[in-house]
């Protein structure tokens, strides 16, 4: 195989930022991988796993073995020093409650971190410990950490020194409600969220209950009621709200590989409900959705006659969100369709990255 | 291959009700061949299809090819009156429309009827206008028709001449809900159901929207805000609660053949609601669901960790009914799985015969 | 739960034989409870896993939660004394190596043994060594066990107290060969057998390799060139010939649940290969196939337009063989679709049982 | 949506080749425009569909909707003096025999073309009209036709005025058995490929046989014994073997929506099937295929304890190479995997269209 060719060396070495992804054998850190192979201003520099420590990144990943770098990049074993000294970003791509360890030692050393983990997602170690049942590991950095949704909290992403990059289901709800809720369209106590997500979402866990035939021909909702990111779900929407919300939120686990799709169903507030015209309160959320996003490069508002579908985002950076207004019920119904893997994970962790470095926000995205 | 096998020789010809199948090409027609062919006590004596008249059942369907039945019978034009020469009991897997054209002749001439589509699911013909879009094609039928879900109307479906089956969506919509609307348990405009469709929902059309590569790796929601079948869902619905019941439906088509998974959310009345032990509102919800249906031999509740998965249920004349006390909302959350084209369509109608021939209900079905 | 119905009280308590599975956690295992579940002459005594000790049948497979034999029965920890107590009959669905500990035993105590390993297959434990790495650990059985593919050894299936039934890649092989050869058609060495499996083939591991991302949207062969299986299909096609048989064997797994899909490439023998008319090839592979099979309830040969499809056996014991002369290459190629968990593990092994046991070969199998 | 993002805009207006794509609605037509959407060095000026004129190319595809040029530009009738005064290459994306008419009149008035068609694949109009059925539409175009497949044909296809991309079973095929044939390594009448194709590979026919109920949960051959697309691979196998050759071929469509899988067994010939040591055999094989292909960008060697998996090359413009040596059966195993519409069709074109600018062959491919 020719090793001349590829994106890899569209700038040249001194263009590009060392970075390094701790626990890079997950779908989220492969998915990590994949998107800083090709990223124009990144040199990989190291990826980490106790699993696969020795091998290269094309043996454990052959998808990617026309890269040069993952021919020749072997996955070592997790070591916060060794990473310092190799890398300016790291990308943690982590369990929960494991993430926080090796950020403290890295940002000791001047990295900047990006975490995928839920670690740094909550602001009160309270609430971390009412949903994950410990002891935040290192909670004198909640204060510090940048919730990662750029459409959200761009400025600070931008100069944070350590952004907790939400998860999937988080986005997927986050995006289309938070204007909403800010505009003061819709019952703070009426969000209920019904999510669908692709297996990946589950991450590489050798489980009786994601193989293959557990998963395909099967329908099934799961972490009933209480799941573990309502935490950081209901902290952006109360901030978002200027109040305290609390919404249902039923996820689903349905047979394809990647995609989140969740339909919200809400209760518009007296003003709009009472709106006679359906038409009207149609154009009022079409305006309120326009300008919380139209300049929004990862934000697609469908306003056709077709709804969201996860099909049209699968291995994207996009978000799509779709809406309807119902004469009667006076609900407003939206629907948002997301890779889980990509807006829900790697790609939202390297639109943060590009922030952080004043890139283009889209650059290597596209 | 020995014909003188399976379970149709297992009565003799004189204990066996002869059987037609109006429109038996499409997949509630299939699923009515495989379940009519495997009755004891049924002798299918004609299948009806335009466009495979001339063909033999095991042409059409190979997977039939084993019974001598479906190597010796050919399909034919659909024709009344040649029908009621040869069958008592006539099943109509018919499109909307289409089917009371025939029902009528069928009845005068002394066959009873049950019919699939959703022709006389509806008690009001102006109803039927609204929601089908022209005026009804049989009004006087009507009054006369029983809505076929055993476990509400059993006494009504045994001397019934005519039995509209229910569809999908109001099956496993209606009977999680009307048990908790009798025992004024929820609040009646609170109810949203978010229903999972296997294809086989979309009948076998050869419309782009459901070839194999559309469908695959996608998740779409569809048929927002007013989907038909709302008309009998909420008919039945407002007859379980004593008043008028809307409810919020949002229907979404998954890459499984099979299957749906309807997650209801709905708000408890003020006095459960109120209850300050979780324990004692699932207590009591427990109650309600095993008074209503712990006889029932197609209702299994699930009251284990674990939650209703359709593919428990696939190929199956089963629903499982299972569900969750969400302390923080005060909601209920109810979760139903069933077969589409069993529970849902023909093993309803299966059930529904035996029941109007007087035959221990499960007869062919387990 | 009405626990009245279904076909478990068709015959009487007098009438059924006592059964145990041993192993039946894993999908083999799980599909011979399906089947003996519902089989008219069969009252399952005793289920074993060590890993589910002490849970029902129902809390493992909640498939089966409407049998009532299903809610009571507990699986228990595997002990040949206590089985041999409980069963005349004892299905063995364990590991190779793992079943012929059991075998032993259960035979000596007067049990007749069902077994759905390879262990007793083999003719020769110098083969066996050879493929399965080990020493045989009961080579004194070998002589005695019964190669359990009926179509094949139908008279000494009927007087055996041990059956070793073939696996899913054999019987999707031996059944379209055997008669082949037989009949003298094809060159001996010429036979290329390129097999697609579903997944539940691997059984229920736990490895990333089977889980649902992983194999869902991938096609992949494996094991090659010298599958273990080939072993007991190379014996068994050398007896048919009357030579030794050397075949090439390619295996892949693809995304579907259930089913194999065997495709098989041969030469022609001169004589055949030479005859002009094509047509004349065609009708004399077609009355070698009849004479062979035409009596079989469980092989039906496809002779139209259409080519076997694995859908039309999923959850059938049936095989489907279609043929193919190609005039151009003057080869012959054969096709077998099966469900590998049917006719390819449980349902072969239950109509070994039915034979065991006098009944009509079908029962409980239509 | 921000417009000012993408990889639209990495050249200037005046670096960029404007093309044209005919036929844009198919899978192979979409899977172009998505490539020559994100290619640099391309300006996509017209796309023609008849079914969808009028319509821009982000509403008939809305996953490609974050692109400016989508959803500006409209899907037009198409007309070949129209086309030629906007693009200078054109892409027929069109069934078998509709291309031909184009090619004549597009490159008369001076564009340069690549047929994703079968309409000039062959040399010879005879054997078009055997395979085909009817006559060639434009025979005198053939001789000119360079087949576009860059690792046989790069100087060729360089200064082509009329490319015929070959199609996805064909590559799969071709490329692996070429070097072999060329070594002379193979016998040349034993090459016998057995290959399994997604859905996509169907096109977007809506036709009830590519439904998803009809393929999901299922696998079929299909096209037996004498599939169209026997002609061009023999007709290249035969150039690069310097004598006819006559294969056999296998198709079959399993349940995944991109992704061809070809396994082909081949006997060796005398000489290195009589070599005792495999090894040696296997070296002697592997030499051959990196001689033939380690400068090749888009071929990868696999050459470790692995076989080709689709899902290494999905969405990308791989073929992977892999193979055993039997020493069983002397035999030499070689499998391929590459993505149908990729590598396979619009990928291919893409390459080609690349060394026809002169631009690196990997250009928007990476």
């Amino acid at each position: 195989m020719n090793t001349e060719h590829g994106t890899e060396s569209s700038h040249g070495a001194d263009d590009k930022v060392p970075v390094a992804i701790v626990g890079a054998s997950g779908y989220s850190g492969e998915e990590l991988v994949r998107l800083l192979l090709r990223h124009p201003r990144v040199q990989l520099a190291a990826v980490t796993s106790r699993q696969y420590a020795g091998q290269t990144v094309a043996q454990v990943f052959p998808r990617f073995a026309g890269y040069p770098t993952a021919r020749e990049l072997r996955f070592v074993e997790p070591n916060a020093d060794v990473l310092a000294r190799k890398a300016r970003f790291v990308f943690l791509a982590l369990p929960h409650g494991v993430a926080a360890e090796f950020a403290l030692p890295l940002l000791k050393q001047g990295c900047r971190v990006i975490d995928l983990s839920a670690d740094f997602r909550l602001r009160s170690a309270t609430v971390y410990r009412e949903f994950y049942g410990h002891d935040h590991p290192a909670p004198e950095l909640l204060e510090q950490a940048v919730y990662g949704l750029p459409e959200i909290y761009r400025p600070a992403v931008k100069g944070a020194a350590l952004v907790a990059a939400p998860g999937c289901y988080p986005t997927s709800i986050l995006l289309p409600t938070i204007p909403l809720l800010r505009a003061g369209f819709i019952e703070t106590d009426s969000v209920i969220a019904h999510s669908l997500s692709g297996v990946s979402g589950a991450g590489r866990k050798a489980e009786p209950d994601y193989l293959f035939v557990e998963c395909n021909e099967s329908l099934r909702a799961y972490g009933l009621p209480k799941h573990r990111h309502l935490s950081e779900i209901e902290q952006e929407l109360s901030l978002a709200a200027g109040l305290p919300v609390t919404i249902q939120f039923t996820p689903h686990l349905v047979p394809v590989n990647r995609g989140i799709l969740t339909t919200l169903c809400t209760q518009l507030k007296a003003g709009l409900r009472d709106t006679r015209d359906a038409t009207e309160v149609s154009r009022r959320v079409a305006d309120c959705y326009r300008q919380a996003y139209s300049a929004e490069p990862f934000v697609r508002l469908v306003e056709e006659k077709r709804l969201p579908d996860t099909k049209n985002v699968v291995g994207t950076n996009y978000i799509d969100i779709g809406w309807r207004f119902d004469p009667r019920t006076r609900r407003l119904l939206v629907i948002s369709a997301e890779d889980n893997l990509v807006k829900g994970a790697g790609g939202q962790a390297v639109q943060c990255f590009n922030l952080m470095n004043g890139f283009d926000e889209t650059t290597g995205l596209m």
